[in-house]
C-alpha cells in the first residue's frame, strides 16, 4: 500500500462538508485542513481551519487540493490560481464555459508541474463518461439525459416570488412515460418539457389565496407554463421535516443500431439516484483525487478531465486485484 | 483527423460478422482482411479471406486485429501468440483466467513493442468498468449483477438433453422484485438464484408427454431445480421465427451510504438491453480497437484491461470537442 493522501478542501458549504465524510471512507486519504474564507475560528470540524490567504503555508503538506466552492463565482478565481501551487480536483459544471475555464487551469498547472481534474461529479462527470462510451460503442443511435427526481434551485427561487408564498421548493421529475420511450427503442424526439414534469411544495402566506398561487405558478412563462406542474400546499413544518434533503438524479439512455441493415437495437443506460446531490459529488470528487495523486507521481502534469482518467486510477485497489476481483 | 485504422478481424463466426458491420459505422476505420481457419474459399464478405497461416505476411498492413475467436479453446493460443507480431483486441471472458491470461499477453506484447486489450466486451468489460467506479466512489456499499434477459447456452444444453426434447431454448431473466429490492437501497442479500428466473421454450418430439418433460426440466438439479422455472412449449416453427435472435443484457447496482452517520442512501445503476450480443460485444472491440491503436502511437506497449483505457481515446471525437460537446 502506498503512503496516505493528504487532502485540502477549500470551501466548507455542503460539497465540502461532503467530501469531510467522503475522506472518512477511504483509508488511503486524510485530510490535512480545511480553508475557508470566513473567519476560520467560528468553525469547528475537528480539522485544522485555515484562512484561504495562508494556504500557500501548505505547500508540501497536501497532496490535493479539492475545490468545493461555486462555478459560477469561486472557481472561475480558484481554479487557476490554485493549480499553479497544488494538485487540484474541481466540480466546475458551467457546460457552455468549460472550454475557457480547462485551457486557464491547463496553462496554470502544466506550468507548474501540476494535475488538476477539473469539472469532475455526476453531470458533468458520470454523465458525461456515460455519454463518451455510449456513443463511441454505438454510433448509429441517439442520446438522451433525464434530470431528477431533484431540487431545482432556479424554479425554487421562482416560486418564492409569488405573491402570497411564503416558501416552497421545486422538484423535476423525468417522466415516466417518455423513459420508457427511449427504453423501448424507438428512439423518438422529446423536448426538455417533454422528458419532465414540475412538482411544486408551496407554503402559503396567512390569508393568501391557494388558487390564485396555483395558477401563478402554473401559467409562469419559461419555468412552468410549458410543463405539466403539479403544485403541492404544505405546512412550513412539513416543508422543514419532508423537503430539506438534497436528492437528485436522472439517467443517460442511448439507443443504438447495430448489424446488417441496422437491423439490431441496443439499449445502454446508466442511472443514479442520490439522497443528497452534494455527498454525491463529494464522493465522485474523492475517488478523482487519488487519481490526480496517482497521475501527478506518474509525472503527469496539466488539466484533465474525466475523459482522460482510466478507471483503474480511481481505486485504492492495484491493477492485480482489479483483474482478479472486478474484471 | 487523423489516418484510417486498418482492422484485421480474427475469425469469421457471430462475433467477427459482428465486427464487420461495426466497422462499417465507424468511417476511421476500414476492414483490411478477415483471418480464418476455415478454407478461405468458401467465405464471401467482401473482404479479403485469408487464411490464419498466412497472418504473418499481414504485418505492417494491419493497426490492429480484432480477435473473435472463443475464450475457452482459441484466445488462450492466438491471444499470446498474434501480440507478438500485431496489437490485439479481444474479449476473452473466462473471469477466472483473466490474470493468467494477462500475464501471457502482456509478455508477448511487452517483448515486441505492442498493445494489447484483453477482456473487452460487456462482462468483462463495460459492466466491470461500473463495478469498479461505483465501488471507488461509493466505498460502503453492495454490489449486484443481474444478467439477462438473454439465453444460456448451458442451459438450453441441458434441455435439449431431455428425453422427448427435440430442441430448445432457455432465457435466464432478472427477477424484477430482486432488482426493485436493490433499486430501494435496502442492500438485501440475494443468491444467484434469488435474483433469476429461467424460462424455457421447449420443442417436443412426436408423441412426447408434455407434463412429464416439463417436470423433468423444473427438477433437474443444479440447473432448475432451486430456481423459478417456466416452460412453454411451441412448434419448431415458432422456435425458430421467434427465438433465433440472441438477446443479452443485465444490470450492474451498487447501493452505497453517504454522510454523516452514513444517513444518506446513493445508487448507481448501468443496464443493457440488447437485441443481439455478439454484436454489441463486437461494437464494443471496435471502440477499443481505435484506443489501442491510439495509445500505441502514444508510445505505450503491453497487455491492457478496460481499467487502463481513459474513456476519451474511445471516441474518434478530438479531446477539445469531447469536452466542449460531451462534457
Amino acid at each position: 500500500m502506498s503512503k496516505t493522501i493528504s487532502i485540502g478542501i477549500v470551501g466548507y458549504g455542503n460539497l465540502g462538508r461532503g467530501v469531510e465524510s467522503a475522506i472518512r471512507q477511504n483509508p488511503d486519504m486524510k485530510l490535512e485542513a480545511i480553508f475557508t474564507r470566513r473567519n476560520p475560528d467560528s468553525l469547528n470540524a475537528g480539522t485544522p481551519m485555515v484562512s484561504i490567504d495562508n494556504i500557500e503555508q501548505y505547500k508540501g503538506k497536501i497532496d490535493v487540493l479539492i475545490l468545493c466552492g461555486g462555478s459560477a463565482k469561486d472557481l472561475p478565481e480558484q481554479g487557476p490560481s490554485l493549480a499553479k501551487h497544488f494538485h487540484t480536483v474541481d466540480s466546475f459544471d458551467t457546460h457552455a464555459l468549460i472550454p475557457e475555464y480547462f485551457n486557464k487551469v491547463d496553462d496554470a498547472a502544466s506550468t507548474n508541474g501540476n494535475v488538476s481534474v477539473i469539472s469532475t461529479g455526476w453531470d458533468p462527470g458520470l454523465f458525461s463518461l456515460n455519454r463518451l462510451i455510449a456513443e463511441a460503442v454505438l454510433p448509429d443511435g441517439k442520446e438522451y439525459t433525464f434530470w431528477g427526481k431533484g431540487v431545482s434551485q432556479g424554479h425554487s427561487d421562482a416560486i418564492r416570488r409569488v405573491e402570497g408564498v411564503s416558501n416552497g421548493i421545486q422538484y423535476t421529475i423525468p417522466r415516466e412515460e417518455a423513459v420508457n420511450r427511449v427504453r423501448s427503442g424507438s428512439n423518438p424526439v422529446l423536448t426538455t418539457k417533454e422528458k419532465h414534469l414540475r412538482e411544486c411544495f408551496v407554503v402559503l402566506e396567512d390569508g393568501a389565496d391557494a388558487e390564485a398561487v396555483a395558477n401563478e405558478i402554473k401559467n409562469m412563462p419559461n419555468y412552468f407554463a410549458d410543463y405539466e406542474t403539479v403544485v403541492h400546499f404544505v405546512s412550513e413544518d412539513v416543508l422543514k421535516a419532508e423537503h430539506s434533503k438534497m436528492p437528485h438524479g436522472g439517467n443517460v439512455l442511448r439507443s443504438g443500431q447495430t448489424g446488417e441493415n441496422n437491423g439490431n437495437t441496443q439499449l445502454v443506460e446508466f442511472s443514479l439516484k442520490l439522497d443528497s446531490n452534494p455527498e454525491f459529488t463529494a464522493s465522485v470528487l474523492v475517488a478523482y483525487a487519488r487519481a490526480a495523486y496517482r497521475m501527478a507521481q506518474a509525472g503527469q502534469s496539466g488539466a484533465k478531465t474525466v475523459f482522460d482518467v482510466p478507471y483503474g486510477l480511481l481505486s485504492p485497489k492495484s491493477p492485480e486485484q482489479l483483474r482478479k476481483e472486478l474484471l
